[in-house]
């Protein structure tokens, strides 16, 4: 297909299965109850369980606010009910106890915590989704917590852990997972304003960007999930763990950094280290799709879904490449998406009930029905659909002779 | 196959087998100048992490052992050395702390903690391991720290958890997981004299076997994972889930139990509900083979894994069928043995380097290439190799004229 006519037919294909996808979560995750929303849905959107996620909590209030403030048709009031109900359900129950920023992973669908992790991405998520709601309802007080919570969770990555509770043990390395620079990195440009150098998040923004560049090893031919935290490789298995979904990710995150700096050679380095290697690497020769887990080093991985396709990875890698062609203009990334897109499409695409399956075995076949649970959520298909739909509509805008090199501007 | 013939066949391959088995641990796994056991090893033994992990350390232990004592051809130095060196290595470093019998789920090679887990499982392991170091050594002190781990366990279970860590959610539902009882059960029987009933452990048994009656649910259709404290359904995914292998593992403990107190009835229930149910409800009818997770309402679990074949459910059930069989002589169970045994054989086994790959996709294709990691170490093969040839030995030495309903003493 000519480029034009490709970039044309994935802006509509895009723009319906965002629709359905919506569509899906709209009808179902909703409780008018307590707010807050139900994300352990069967295939046709039944609920089949009524905990409440935090993580899912808060990226469903990010994705109605901010599909609400940008996108104009969905710029209907049900959206934005529902996100400022979850926003003030997260507000009402997240937290564990008074004194403490530390919110709960998992609550009862009235609230109250059941389960409590010892990291910082329940807090993360909720200061993700409020930010955005504060954007969206134009009110400062959800930007206020969301900032509070960004400035405690800096505060246990960079200066004292004491409060996650995780134990000291004497035979533990510290090590930081890929995780955590690109979480930080992505709330510093939501919760930032948009004005570049000198923000007051720019000095946080440029220390993830170092501590994720530290994740490129083995002569940058592999992006490591955990590293010591003085930037090198690590012993064992955990060392060796590479998971090429988050490397294209944190490919994107990297190159939107960038593109907002005007650094060329890290938008390369995003696109060659974090998006194009990782994928070569990580994609399936024989069956198609990207593998969930690999080992650098080609051994055998020990997580039990290792070989298995899994929904976001694809997602991430849709959005990656084709902000990466949006910005250099080289037809072999255009492939890419295209290869990605259609495969994603193709397998995870559920035409009856909207939004995409999770779990696929190698080989393709669906082997969880469900549309959300303890991880899937409404984020990561509605996300990259919505951005994708952007900078395709950003290209299809322009005149005819292309300039290379230009952002895209896609999720400011 | 005449059923004698069948028998004998299967003594002969269970024993080859087992010595395929042992031999692949023996030549791989041993650390000479830490002492415990290497598990995280590849196809061909080869040493993929050095990671020590406390459940494996104590399984590991306990198998050379037990071989040691109770089979003539397994008595020999190198195993009761390496089990010493093992049991060492876990009254030196599995402790997390003083004061507390508290160990730790992980340990570097040279046995500084790397991770705790807040549960009682790494020293329930530890005292598996440790009494029947001391029956081998007749050694009396290792059997002491084995009575003095279950005392402290049975106190974290029966009367104060604090020890284990875990914080005290308004909205946590205290539950109780089938592996509690079972594993309280396994160990009574372990440190126990054998004497049957009036033994000092035999209200521990009593009380396992009761809570372990609780887990059958549903008009004792299904074995339910986990159920409230006070033995009833709980809700969501939690309360629907069904592990067909730990039902049949825990069907052979209480079949066991039932024989050592000549109780035929709680022996029908533990073959019919914890055994021919599951099993019946577990076992893939497109692929063959048990499924690791379901739900028993029939929907969809939420476990990315489960709908994969795994050894050990695979390893339990030919133990359960056998000696069920042995207990009824009822040819269906013999012919259930045989099923799970084939395919068992065929599946999982590795004729190339000994001991069985652990992970098949649904379709039966080795998708984990490793020997062991994590979870899988010298324990459930080896185990289930020993006890079904010291069961088949028994039935093949039966006169002709076989009786019903005799116990097996397979494990005592």
């Amino acid at each position: 297909m000519e480029p034009r006519a490709l970039l044309e037919s994935w802006r509509g294909r895009m723009g319906r299965e965002l629709d359905a996808a919506i569509g899906f979560w709209v009808r179902h995750s909703h409780d008018p109850e307590h707010g807050g929303f139900f994300s352990c849905l069967g295939r046709d959107g039944s609920i089949y369980d009524d905990v409440k996620y935090v993580w899912l909590q808060g990226r469903q209030v990010w994705v109605y606010a901010r599909l609400y403030r940008t996108v104009p048709r969905f710029r209907r009031p049900e959206l934005l009910e529902a996100a400022r109900a979850g926003g003030e359900f997260l507000l009402r129950c997240a937290r564990v106890g008074p004194g403490s920023h530390k919110a709960a992973f998992a609550l009862t669908r009235d609230g109250r915590p059941t389960k409590v992790q010892r990291s910082i991405f329940s807090e993360c998520f909720c200061a993700l989704g409020l930010d955005e709601l504060g954007r969206a309802m134009g009110e400062s007080r959800y930007r206020r917590e969301a900032r509070a919570l960004l400035e405690a969770v800096v505060h246990w990555v960079r200066e004292d852990p004491t409060e996650l509770g995780c134990p000291t043990l004497a035979g533990a390395t510290p090590h930081e997972p890929l995780a955590v620079p690109m979480m930080l990195l992505c709330l510093a440009e939501q919760l930032g304003d948009g004005d570049g150098a000198g923000g007051a998040l720019a000095e946080l923004e440029e220390w993830c960007t170092q501590r994720l560049l530290c994740h490129l090893q083995k002569d940058g031919s592999a992006v490591l999930e955990n590293i010591s935290e003085d930037g090198k490789e690590l012993p064992g298995c955990l060392g060796r763990q590479q998971n090429p979904g988050h490397a294209l990710e944190a490919g994107w995150f990297l190159l939107r950094y960038a593109q907002q700096q005007g650094d060329l050679a890290l938008a390369a380095q995003a696109i060659e280290g974090f998006m194009v290697r990782p994928f070569q690497a990580g994609w399936d020769p024989e069956h198609g799709g990207l593998f969930a887990f690999q080992d650098v080093d080609g051994l055998c991985p020990t997580q039990l879904e290792w070989s298995m396709k899994l929904w976001w990875p694809h997602a991430e890698a849709m959005v990656a490449f084709l902000m990466a062609y949006a910005h250099s203009r080289e037809p072999a990334l255009l492939h890419l998406f295209d290869q990605v897109a259609e495969y994603a499409f193709k397998r995870f695409r559920d035409p009856e009930h909207g939004e995409w399956f999770g779990y696929l075995a190698q080989d393709g076949k669906v082997t969880l029905t469900i549309k959300g649970g303890p991880f899937k959520g409404c984020f990561h298909v509605p996300r990259a659909l919505y951005m994708c739909e952007e900078i395709l509509g950003q290209l299809l805008d322009e005149p005819l002779e292309q300039l290379p090199h230009q952002t895209t501007g896609a999720d400011e």
